[in-house]
């Protein structure tokens, strides 16, 4: 998607790789929302450090860094060996798996590369076709997200108040996002409309992340409290909810996503809103038979405890005439806010049942939460 | 309420009068969670000053501050001319008045006091008796509070779980709170359970006010981001909630309060957790018909785009052995949180329809919302 620096749209992938110099080239997102930069990874272990260090997040995002990795550590490779370059790509594969222990997208996106180079008779084959598969899993990312967008924009009307949660965006994908992808779907038509960014209490990534992209690619959008959405949806000012998903279980429509989501269900439910999930084929889930079988991670408590943050006196603002661009000196600090002596409980996640939810907006078309079942193969399961 | 200093719990109002000294004593909010201090005002002047600065927040404390500060004023005044004195009082009324121009507890609180004094036939008589309005105020603030508690306290059985939204501690009052009274009331009685204090996104009153509040009475509690509630509720670890409320309209029993209490209670409801509303008499409204006529504040977009907080590393631990008390060097800093280029939808507070509250707890009982109206003489409506 865009990218608007010194007053100039730019077009970035989140995830790209630079044939020349063999780097993988990924959007810094730990500086987000303040200042934006690339950052190049020079070789597979600085690659899985990025994904370690959270440069990169997202499930599709993640991804694609982790096939982009494997073939930068196949290029590497210097010989004929067939036997030996074997090894090397093992190691690599272990050490990009290793990154983020938890996440499958990363092992399944190689085990689509590793699949695909076998084929290869040669180091050098196989090292071309390693490139190509990636570039393949790349591609592939950004066209689910496409028919994403083409099928949820048909749910967006002029003129209309749509809510989302957290971020699904472009940042956490290769490019254009899944919860997001109807929103720059009905904007690319013409049609106008208002985003509510839910915060996204406590690490914000709707705050941060997601009205950075809606401000990048000029979607009207305010941040609201996780609080206000129930007042605005009481106030009858959200005609339409939109969220993105962790996981979905495909036997029974229930869909584990960032806490929070199970709130905002409730609340649309009760208000008679259409409350979608835009998901990729990846997050879905045929093996757990209950939403209640899905782990909930716990996490840290500073998360809820503090919050991340820039004093405003230390921005400075960047671009040139008419850039919305501000950037500042240093990268966001930590700040405690609750009371120092006091802990927390943090579960990352909940899990919406599927009769809250209006339908689920997949690569394939949107579905009702219950009908997922029955079109397994179509949806890849 | 207690307050545990360098190890030892040493009990403070929130508002006191130094009869010694002519100072209005409070406790400086605006350095809680993270100091504890306490503001003397040496005048009229100082005290009205504190209440728009903000070191005093919360209904029933600006009314005893406002109350002690026209006592302070009649005090300060030197001769025995009754006109003299009557045109003195009148400014200092309306200094403290303009303090918090839309406030209306400081209003009723100095009311009060001008009736009581207005009887005396001297200067000094004047004097004395409005002292002795100011300090009845106070009591009659904390017998509410005490009242609200020893009918809530009958809602806490052992090992409950209980949720709280925002602060309506006794930091909000001169002591015990209103819809802490209960809890407080329920361990005096040497019930255990454990509190849930929402964050309460934007101002987080949650997570520094009650959270310290709960810490200084040993209270079990966690700090929980405004999105887990929902989850928590779902998954069977919440058993009432207890919020409290800035204005309940006594003819149809909706209640208005801070934002995001509403959700809390679409979420209970659809649970069947209780939902419970304490309030002091002085927030009934026995004049607006619907709560579509209470005007709901848009407050500033900051309190939504960023945080307050202190860096970590600024702490220091203080306190002897034992203490939970951790100081720090500066007080709290604005952080902005979300991209600099956005704006934030702020409503301050929402409203709850009375059916999806379970009672309302008052001084004089537990009553449904709907029984309100017909109370109305016995809730000094």
């Amino acid at each position: 998607m865009n990218v608007n620096i010194h007053g100039r749209n730019r077009h970035y992938r989140t995830v790209t790789f630079d044939a020349t110099t063999h780097s993988v080239l990924l959007i810094e997102q730990r500086l987000l929302p303040h200042r934006f930069g690339l950052c190049a990874t020079k070789n597979f272990r600085e690659t899985a450090q990025a994904i370690t260090d959270m440069v990169v997040r997202g499930a599709g995002a993640i991804g694609a860094t982790a096939a982009y990795g494997l073939a930068q550590g196949a290029l590497a490779f210097r010989g004929r060996n067939l036997a030996k370059f074997g090894r090397h790509i093992e190691a690599v594969y272990q050490t990009l798996k290793s990154a983020r222990p938890t996440a499958v997208d990363p092992v399944n996106a190689m085990n689509q590369v590793r699949v695909q180079m076998a084929v290869g008779e040669t180091v050098e084959e196989q090292q071309s076709l390693a490139l190509a598969a990636a570039e393949e899993f790349a591609q592939e990312d950004v066209a689910h997200c496409e028919a994403i967008g083409r099928h949820g924009a048909k749910l967006i009307r002029q003129d209309m108040r749509i809510l989302t949660h957290c971020n699904a965006g472009w940042l956490a994908f290769v490019d254009i996002g899944s919860a997001t992808a109807p929103l720059y779907a009905a904007q690319a038509q013409g049609k106008s409309f208002h985003v509510f960014c839910d915060e996204t209490r406590p690490r914000c990534q709707g705050a941060t992340l997601t009205a950075w992209e809606l401000a990048q690619q000029g979607v009207s959008h305010q941040v609201i409290a996780d609080n206000a959405a129930g007042h605005l949806m009481q106030r009858g000012e959200i005609d339409l909810v939109i969220v993105g998903s962790d996981r979905t279980l495909g036997r029974t429509g229930e869909v584990a996503n960032k806490i929070g989501t199970y709130t905002k269900a409730v609340l649309a439910h009760r208000h008679g809103i259409p409350f979608y999930v835009a998901i990729p084929l990846s997050t879905l889930d045929w093996t757990l038979k209950s939403g209640w079988d899905i782990p909930i991670e716990e996490r840290a408590e500073q998360e809820v405890l503090g919050a991340w943050g820039v004093e405003p006196g230390r921005w400075k603002r960047g671009g040139g005439r008419g850039s919305n661009v501000k950037t500042q000196n240093s990268a966001p600090v930590y700040v405690r806010v609750a009371n120092p002596t006091s802990g927390a409980r943090n579960p990352g996640f909940d899990v919406t049942p599927p009769e809250l939810i209006t339908g689920i907006i997949t690569p394939q078309g949107i579905f009702k939460p219950k009908e997922l079942r029955s079109r397994r193969k179509e949806l890849g399961g």
